[in-house]
């Protein structure tokens, strides 16, 4: 080969649409060559010509950092503070040494009251001794009294410990929509009662021999069952207003009534004791993590919020954010997961959605549709579709279901702290406006990032409305208050 | 629908197998009711049994959480420090304000000596004025001395910065290895001039037209080019003799020497611009880091080391490894990407593979394989091979380069410091270790735990080593050079 001919190669290298080709022919021209050659033409990985993007590495590469930066802020923190975990400060915080009323305890008995009273309400509607609106106006004052007595009682005893009123309010707040919920579906089926009277006779054998046909095909299954057992059944209106049918309700892991919940056939041991094991290792955890890491972190942002410093408080919000975060998450899992699947275990009850994948949810409406689904499916059933039937709007429903949402969390949060601030209300109002610009992201930038401003919200907001609380509640108390709460 | 007939149904569903099936029936049946069921059996997604895994969303949550960390500890850093960074010190450290005479200047321009004398021994031998024992003997006492003068002369003058020395090794370990590459590459031009003479004559012609066929098969095209130039085709060996080519290699971003470079066609302005810009800015940032965070984190770090206090050493460690970690990832980008690929781009130098993906490797072994790929070529082609092909075991020629890489890392690190430690040197030892080990995890526990212990080792293998070095070199110079460090 002449030199002419190399040159004519290296040529037409410049038609780019023969470029591969020729590079190909060029290399075996030059491998040929003494110099052993070992360049060609190439790309970085990071040009764009390159055309590469597996970048899994980085994924843990960031789970890695984010341990060993967890890891330093651990140690940091124990060299600074010295061991502060104490879970014998919390049983006296629960038993509350301070007054010999326990008055916590008696308010958490107290339950029975409404909880019978709604009962004998639904007797007397039931047999038709009351009438309708008497009985839904004592219902009505049932369930304000639910919300009420825990708020004033606990604004006016001095004897309540933080975690007491908390735990109360919490109790309450469930309380209260369980009952709705047990209030509602009877109305439902005394209404079904009323309008199948007459109806019924004349329809039963057709409706009877349809349903026959479609649910049990093997009559000889459905004759031979049927021969064994009558009286095991679906549980019909009346028959379920009775004090066990109520209590089951109250103890299982949802906030909807139902007549006939699904049931598991047996209880699972194993399934059983890790989830106990969960429960008790976990709170343990979380009392740590609060004691040792994010009471010293409020504690220090109290002047810089004060004085107004935006760079010292940004960053004391930032460090609680991240034991704030950490303490969320355990307790989503202690609670939503363990807590919720030993009841569920204990009472047989065989619905265990209790939250869906809120993780992955690329917008703020997904983050709430998923992560606390007893709450969710109770205001889907009890307040947005009934409102919907009524011919209200979808939007004016969901606002409702939002301020509905919202007063709860307020409540939760004000009454313990008697500080009624509207910090977690405006927290909860402030995800409209949120939810728009989550789902403007999404739309704009990709779920990805849609996502990455759900996150944002969580891991920012709570710990940005702790400090509002904490620094309020500081400013209110501070005299008569502040021996107390150093306790902590 | 008699309650015996749904008593049976509600019965088969003890028969696993046809569970599902019932359930759908049973559902029916109970979506029937008035209390409007909302519950079915569901395993919570946590559990097993839903075989649940789509946790995508953590993903985002992790970097989330990495980002919030990152710019909390900016904050405190500023917070606790204010603001170090001044880009005009490290020009004082560049011109070096001590001393008059410039010595790091001196030391950069006297490279064209080895240079220039590399090139005369070599043209004595091409044109065979000299044996070729000879010609190599005063390769070898001139390569030995590309290592020596500086190491030498760092050691003995006073007038050095620190950033002054760390150029100047690493300046003479690249020239180390291009002089080395160029040598290698002349000898195999010559050993094959040798074997081919004699045979070249007897064969041109049957060779001339095999190769005739196989490049070129379109003749038209050929003959047309091949009219146009016939001094522009492949340099043969002795024609490569000159300082043209030479520096040429000497600036072009590779360390093996070939005869003729894969070029591109033309300047891509833009490509330039971007890369020009990212240098200038990233060392900026890289500056920032070190003055900002690292330093202060270096000097916190020396009373804990030296009291053995292994609490407080490992969270300054762990302190160190974030910003340190942070550096070395701009530091690759800005070495590998950018400046390579900027001279590169300057010299129509068209082979960009300076690295690989090297962050998604499983095991230490593919980590040194493809993170700096000129080394990682220079290794293979003139020290691995030529070695295996001298009858040696691929193992020991394996050790041989780690061996060779140890020892640069050593030069580069301790020359400059002053502080003969061997860390440097035992860090890259101790790759060997490392190496079973990631292969062991790989092998396992999956290659995504292989790939964490990779990306262990750099963040803590790192910092560690410069913890190591400040620690003997504070110790070493303490009294004399303090001074003189604390203004770095």
């Amino acid at each position: 080969m002449t030199e002419g001919e190399v040159q004519g190669v290296r040529k037409r290298a410049l038609s780019a649409t023969k470029a591969e080709e020729i590079h190909a022919v060029e290399l075996k021209v030059r491998k040929r060559q003494p110099d052993k050659p070992c360049h060609r033409p190439r790309d970085s990985l990071f040009s764009w010509n390159s055309g590469f993007d597996n970048f899994t590495g980085f994924v843990n590469w960031a789970f890695l950092l984010l341990s060993i930066g967890g890891l330093r802020l651990l140690l940091e923190n124990f060299i600074k503070y010295g061991i502060r975990v104490d879970p014998i400060q919390w049983v006296y915080m629960l038993i509350n040494e301070e007054s010999s009323e326990c008055p916590t305890l008696i308010l958490l008995l107290y339950h029975v009251v409404p909880v019978v009273l709604c009962l004998i309400i639904e007797k007397a509607l039931s047999v038709e001794i009351v009438p309708a609106s008497i009985g839904m106006l004592a219902h009505i004052v049932n369930l304000v009294s639910v919300i009420l007595v825990p708020m004033v009682l606990i604004h006016v005893k001095d004897g309540f410990s933080l975690i007491g009123a908390s735990t109360i309010t919490s109790v309450y707040s469930v309380l209260f929509l369980k009952i709705w919920s047990y209030i509602q579906v009877n109305m439902w089926c005394r209404t079904a009662r009323q309008q199948n009277k007459g109806h019924l006779r004349r329809q039963s054998v057709s409706i009877s021999n349809l349903q026959r046909a479609a649910v049990n095909p093997k009559k000889q299954d459905r004759e031979k069952s049927s021969s064994e057992d009558n009286n095991g059944g679906l549980v019909q209106y009346p028959d379920n207003l009775n004090l066990k049918d109520l209590y089951y309700f109250m103890l299982a892991p949802t906030l909807c009534y139902e007549l006939n919940f699904a049931k598991t056939e047996r209880i699972r041991k194993r399934f059983l004791l890790r989830r106990t094991f969960e429960v008790l290792a976990g709170t343990q955890i979380i009392l740590a993590v609060i004691q040792q890491w994010m009471i010293p972190s409020i504690k220090n942002s109290l002047v810089p919020f004060s004085n107004m410093d935006y760079t010292v408080a940004t960053e004391r919000l930032l460090k609680l954010a991240i034991p704030n975060h950490l303490a969320w998450l355990i307790m989503f899992y202690i609670l939503f997961h363990s807590w919720l699947n030993l009841l569920g275990e204990l009472l047989h009850f065989a619905d265990r959605n209790f939250y869906a994948d809120w993780w992955n949810s690329d917008n703020i409406d997904v983050f709430w549709r998923t992560w606390n689904l007893p709450v969710h499916r109770w205001a889907l059933r009890h307040l947005y579709l009934p409102m919907v039937d009524m011919g209200y709007g979808k939007s004016s429903a969901s606002i409702l279901v939002f301020f509905f949402s919202a007063f709860f969390h307020e409540y939760m949060v004000s009454v313990p702290l008697r500080t009624y601030k509207i910090w977690a209300f405006m927290g909860m109002m402030g995800q409209i406006p949120l939810s728009f610009m989550s789902r403007f992201v999404e739309k704009r930038y990709g779920p990805r990032f849609g996502n990455i401003v759900v996150w944002a919200s969580i891991i920012i907001g709570q710990p940005l409305c702790i400090m509002m609380y904490y620094h309020d509640y500081m400013v209110i108390h501070h005299g008569s208050t502040i021996a107390e709460y150093s306790q902590v």
